[in-house]
């Protein structure tokens, strides 16, 4: 008998009705076997029909559009207008068309960069992994970074990999609902059954050994650090391929001349740091205000953080986790301006903003450069640009980095970034990073711990595709045995 | 005082009078130190005189020819004409230059990806590391693989990356030459003198420290799979990118239209078993004949292998493991048809061949299934397709693999390379794979344990350079702040 889990309505607190299953071993082993026939199906199979499958994704998944955005509020208490049925699942839908146009595509700029020497008879492109591909969405995005339906799964499909997905134990329901829509998707295309095989959940030792199976030639995963880590470890000891997204700071550094105008950089970054209850992947948690306007910084966005509703966490457990994380921030010499409660009815907390100085910075840097999951940041104060170079110079891998600035402030953001260039994937000037813009030209990656490595992106298409392949050469190889687009 | 080192003449077997510094921790850290400061250096340096510096060094090895090829030829038995001072040697040199093209080209087909989306003012390119690239060459290619002359050396310094280069005991001399040459290049182009540090040798432990520190954004590693592994978890565990290149059986799959010619079959594939005494990464260790033209095939080759003279392996330490492992596959099941001892003077060993029924390969495949470093094959006589399928299936990753077909096996090649398609690197048809053409369209990398990433190839400009990039964004940068190619 399986053991079974159920989520809760973080608005409200109370548990939710539906049970969920926790899938066992044997039954993940089934699947991995399952996948190893769908791996070799889908090698055989015209990529106009894996273009199709992602395109009947979206369609079935669009039919079922208020019932799956409804489902997702109720267990994520994130905005059901415009957020849920707008904005995150035209994302998802767009990012599955956008991911079948490229799946289907077999020109010279294509993902599969095709290249044939005559003159040698060798030949070259990119390829399927020939193993299933274990995604793993997080919490904080139930449709478009979903395991079964998000930018990883729709990566690992147009590249031609079955995947294993796992939902999240959050939102079940939701992931059930997608989940449907994809399996009906398949049998829409005529794919093999296992093209796609759904996990509710399962106990965190399986998904280990999973990821450590042969069968899996790659592991997904968007969320916490130590989750992270410990996917990395077991994907590094057995040579299975991760694609990780961990946790990022996401840090901005404000000039002076941008601090002249602190009004609007805080009314910017204030919304930035409590948007979706300050829960996304590259949610600004701390800034570094350079200089004497730092001060009249601090207070405009005092008045901001206090103006705001409190955010919704996802989890009972995350109250708890930032309650813990800005209890320890302030031990070690952040002072709290405003917040730092939870609120009745449900998950609720207060937004929380806390300032420390640079030098204190510094000395607890560990302690202090931490993420806090929800609606807090911290505001340091560097006395000059020297002591945020310093500061920029121990900060590890981020997915993003904020220089803002305004008259005069030309040297500092030469200096800036230089540093921080090569600390994070996606540099930003006077703009905040929790919009992540699904275009080719986006990064959504960094150098570890951000991420696993800093050659590759989860937004952005064709380049999220090439993660999940493989460099193929044929040498010598008679032309009618070759992929069409090698002839 | 630091701890010195010499090597020895293979041909003869003598120790070499020139004494070689073994490299402190001491001395790697302030190597790992003003690599930080050459990497700021070459963020800020014009593409352009990073295509010079790999010009300058190509020019400046060219100029000390004879000597390092006489050198080389000393410390490595290789020999001399036409493989060190002609092939090993254009090719190094033509690496170079290609790198050298790559490096200063910023155009929108580069391995700078440069993608500009004008509608959101977002951006990006691919950039160097960050941090020095500590690049390992191997001991069988004491020039177009060195660590600080070689293919790897060429894609860091490309990229943008400084490299610390560690050069291989077997060869020190040699190293010291090259690492002169390129040092005199520095100072052609005018770059920061930390761009290159080359290191004759360092303990292991102090190695794997090195790997371990953020400094080192990237280790290039080509060798033993015992060193590879722990130089992966080194770097697995500190988050540094590690392209790897450890060991592979190459294996070749002999249908029966391709065993009807026995002859020109055991010609091919005994050369390239005993080119360069068996010590190349694509040597193709293990031949799988299927059907009954086995016996006769095997008999062909046996005349090739008595034929042909004992190769000299590069260390003495060579022999002793050869034939442990020669010992180790005969007392699993294999037998020996010719070679098998070590010979007079100097570090020689006899071609070897060795046979085996493909049910006893299956059953004790772990044990039979395993790199021989040397002039020695085995011949797996396979049953039938079914039998050989079976085989396919268990391969762990490789570099390549290679189907031999002639009439009538057609449904043959179909069957086989489904299986070995996503297997290896290159797939070759009717070829050995001991030639590694240096053009665009070659991969040499494949799934672990070959390699580290199937995504990655060692040789083939662009792609091997993007091996040591990040994928950066660039996301509402004022214009005057970009590089010139995103403009």
């Amino acid at each position: 008998m399986s053991e079974t889990f159920h989520a809760f309505n973080p608005s409200t607190g109370a548990a939710l009705a539906a049970e969920h299953p926790i899938v066992s071993w044997p039954e993940l082993d089934a699947m991995a076997a399952a996948s190893m026939d769908a791996a070799a199906a889908l090698a055989d199979t015209d990529p106009a029909r894996i273009a199709a499958f992602l395109r009947a994704c979206a369609d079935r998944l669009d039919a079922d559009r208020s019932r799956i955005a409804a489902t997702a509020h109720e267990e994520t208490a994130l905005p059901l207008e415009p957020r849920l049925a707008q904005v995150e699942f035209d994302r998802m839908l767009g990012q599955l068309r956008q991911a079948a146009d490229a799946a289907g595509d077999v020109g010279p700029t294509s993902w599969r960069c095709p290249m044939i020497d005559e003159a040698t008879n060798i030949r070259s492109d990119r390829g399927p992994l020939g193993g299933a591909v274990f995604s793993i969405g997080p919490n904080n995005f139930p449709l478009a970074f979903h395991g079964v339906s998000g930018g990883d799964f729709a990566a690992a499909i147009a590249a031609g990999n079955p995947v294993i997905a796992k939902g999240h134990p959050l939102h079940p329901s939701t992931g059930r609902l997608l989940a449907d829509a994809v399996t009906a998707a398949i049998v829409d295309a005529g794919l093999h059954p296992a093209t796609v095989q759904y996990v509710a959940h399962c106990e965190p030792e399986d998904g280990l050994r999973l990821i450590a199976d042969p069968r899996i030639a790659a592991v997904a995963f968007t969320g916490s650090r130590a989750a992270g880590l410990a996917i990395k470890a077991a994907a590094d000891a057995s040579g299975t391929i991760a694609s990780l997204e961990m946790s990022s700071l996401n840090p901005v550094f404000a000039l002076p001349g941008a601090l002249a105008d602190p009004a609007s950089l805080a009314e910017a970054w204030a919304g930035s740091v409590t948007l979706g209850a300050g829960q996304f992947c590259t949610k600004p948690g701390v800034l570094v205000a350079i200089g004497a306007g730092a001060d009249a910084f601090i207070d405009a966005a005092c008045r901001r953080f206090e103006a705001a509703a409190p955010g919704i966490l996802l989890a009972r457990d995350g109250i708890a986790s930032l309650a813990i994380g800005i209890a320890a921030v302030e031990s070690s010499g952040a002072v709290r301006r405003c917040g730092g409660h939870a609120v009745e009815p449900g998950f609720r907390f207060e937004p929380t903003l806390l300032t420390v100085d640079g030098a204190t910075f510094l000395d607890r840097f560990e302690d202090l450069a931490t993420e806090l999951f929800g609606p807090a940041g911290l505001v340091v104060k560097a006395t000059d640009l020297d002591e945020a170079l310093t500061i920029a110079r121990r900060l590890e891998g981020q997915l993003t980095a904020t220089i803002c600035t305004g008259s005069g402030d030309d040297a500092g953001w030469n200096a800036l970034a230089s540093v921080l260039r090569s600390r994070c994937g996606r540099l930003l000037e006077n703009k905040m990073p929790t919009g992540v813009a699904v275009v080719p030209s986006m990064v959504h990656g960094g150098p570890y711990p951000a991420t696993g490595h800093p050659g590759f992106t989860a937004v952005g298409v064709p380049a999220s595709i090439a993660r999940f392949t493989q460099a193929r050469c044929w040498d010598g190889v008679a032309p009618s045995r070759l992929p069409d687009w090698l002839v």
